[in-house]
């Protein structure tokens, strides 16, 4: 099933299941209000869920159209956002931005960060950043909710605890990175309120799309309408989700709607920009500027401005937009 | 007022108001079900439970015996947590064990780190630790709770967002620091769960005890019945929560609920341990391991294992204890 979080006097909106081709929407509140009361009593809620979208699909229910700028994200705030490394395409080509040095161990165990949770921006908001030489960039990614999880869990309980999927952009500001993690804490002010799709989907309603833990998708990025890269979620993936969670829940149990990030995603090549229609590119600016140096000497491609208009989509078979799209226009705040 | 948050069959367990004198609860339930509701709605709530709390110390309702077995941590999950660096002495202590350089910088605004909100630790819940020889260390703090706050506030708005304050364990195990700071992404594996005292406080109920934007008690530190430290909170201050909300807002808004720690409290003496009845001494195991070495070449106080008993408590001037004891045995996984 597909489910999405509109809009409502709550701050965790209201969920909503959603059609498979994504257009008509009915009320889940008699099952759960909210994501969240959903993920903290899965085993009675999903095969409700699961219940009400049979009848969406079948017809028996008509259902509202949807409209994804009714739409938050999906957990519009949560209790926890980890962001993992499971590309080493990205790590490959962003190392010197980053500072980091340990190749070797970036190898062995994925690097995961503590991100902020308390707001998660609809796919249609605003990206406001507080002013414009930030050096802001997107990070297209994959994400899963999960169930609770114990502290160090098997294999078989980490994939269990896999409920929902979706894509997200974990907006990033580079300016700000190799401060935060050189003299600080770690990534901080760097990371400022992640971008959610509007809808997540259970793994049965991704079919073979979800294999192996990945999701076997092309995540189409435009700015400004050109397209900056259409990299394929399910290649060159060194640690897969299992991997995120058995290296997350190393020292401490995870909580019920707990949300995991893959990292940008990234294909290996030796593309720049402009890319040709069946390219493939890249998921963040950084990668194209760095490969941008590699090959010219220089960085041709612009960090994102206000004015800019950023879209974001998991493309199906059948082209259509799968988890919705993020469609986000930056403005400097003020 | 005095609030707390009593175990239910819910994950945000039940929100009650507590005496004045920490001997009496009643529920709070029709007002708001648990403390994230209240701080949702604060501008309604925060009338409602004070007149309770006047009906509750008066007399006017008997109310039920208070029982920190049975108290979760006031917010049992949360949607952010921020620890920061508030006292220099502790930085100047560990800088060495962080791995950290820059100093200067340090002085300047406070560091921050995102740490994981989704299982906050009950007062008197074990601390499991997942092997007895990660370095588990405590370090105590005063925790704030706030309302939203926009991105870049001013100082008047930083300061009314300040709604409830506590104090917290921020349990860190100190050999997996320098791997989080330096190979990675900051802090993860090193900041398991956090603890929390059972009562959170309003400013007003602090009375001349919160001052300057921060508070004015010390904070007592035994494990297994000896003293390690009282250092008060309000001394050698370099950081107030003023400043830390600032910095946490740099390049976002914080959500009502987000918590915020002052980082270990730390007052500079030339002291090691055992420290004298009337001693200083450490709010955290590693800054009198530094001392020692400082000192005597070899540092000598061991870090936590499993059976040590931690207790950690802000003294009032009447020698209560203000917002209840953390009281913690450490246990090792399975």
């Amino acid at each position: 099933m597909k489910l999405a979080t509109l809009r409502s006097a709550r701050p965790d909106g209201q969920l909503v299941v959603v059609s498979k081709d994504g257009t008509r929407f009915v009320s889940a509140g008699r099952i759960a209000p909210y994501l969240q009361a959903a993920l903290d009593d899965w085993d009675n809620a999903a095969p409700a869920l699961e219940a009400l979208a049979v009848e969406l699909d079948t017809g028996a229910i008509a259902g509202q159209a949807f409209d994804s700028a009714a739409a938050l994200a999906p957990l519009p705030r949560a209790y926890q956002w980890i962001d993992g490394s499971g590309y080493m395409g990205h790590l490959e080509r962003v190392r010197s931005l980053k500072g980091s040095k340990d190749e070797e161990l970036q190898s062995v165990r994925p690097m995961l960060y503590q991100g902020g949770s308390d707001t998660m921006l609809a796919p249609t908001d605003p990206i406001i950043v507080p002013e414009d030489d930030l050096a802001l960039d997107f990070e297209a990614e994959v994400a899963i909710f999960i169930g609770a999880v114990p502290m160090r869990p098997s294999r078989e309980e980490a994939e269990a605890a896999i409920r929902l999927v979706t894509i997200c952009n974990d907006v990033s500001l580079r300016r700000l990175v190799a401060d935060d993690l050189q003299n600080g804490f770690g990534f901080f002010h760097a990371k400022p309120s992640t971008v959610f799709a509007p809808f997540a989907m259970t793994l049965a309603a991704l079919g073979d799309n979800w294999r192996n833990n990945r999701l076997h998708l092309p995540l189409r990025v435009e700015v400004n309408g050109t397209l900056y890269g259409q990299p394929n979620a399910g290649i060159d993936v060194h640690f897969d989700f299992i991997d995120m969670i058995l290296e997350a829940a190393r020292t401490r149990r995870l909580s019920a709607g707990t949300i995991i990030g893959s990292g940008t995603i990234a294909n290996r090549h030796d593309e720049t920009l402009p890319i040709k229609e069946n390219g493939i590119g890249f998921a963040c600016i950084a990668e194209a500027r760095t490969s941008e140096k590699a090959k010219f000497g220089a960085a041709r491609t612009p960090f994102l401005k206000a004015g800019d208009r950023l879209r974001i989509a998991a493309i199906g078979k059948d082209g259509q937009s799968v988890f919705g799209d993020m469609d986000n226009l930056v403005q400097t705040a003020g």
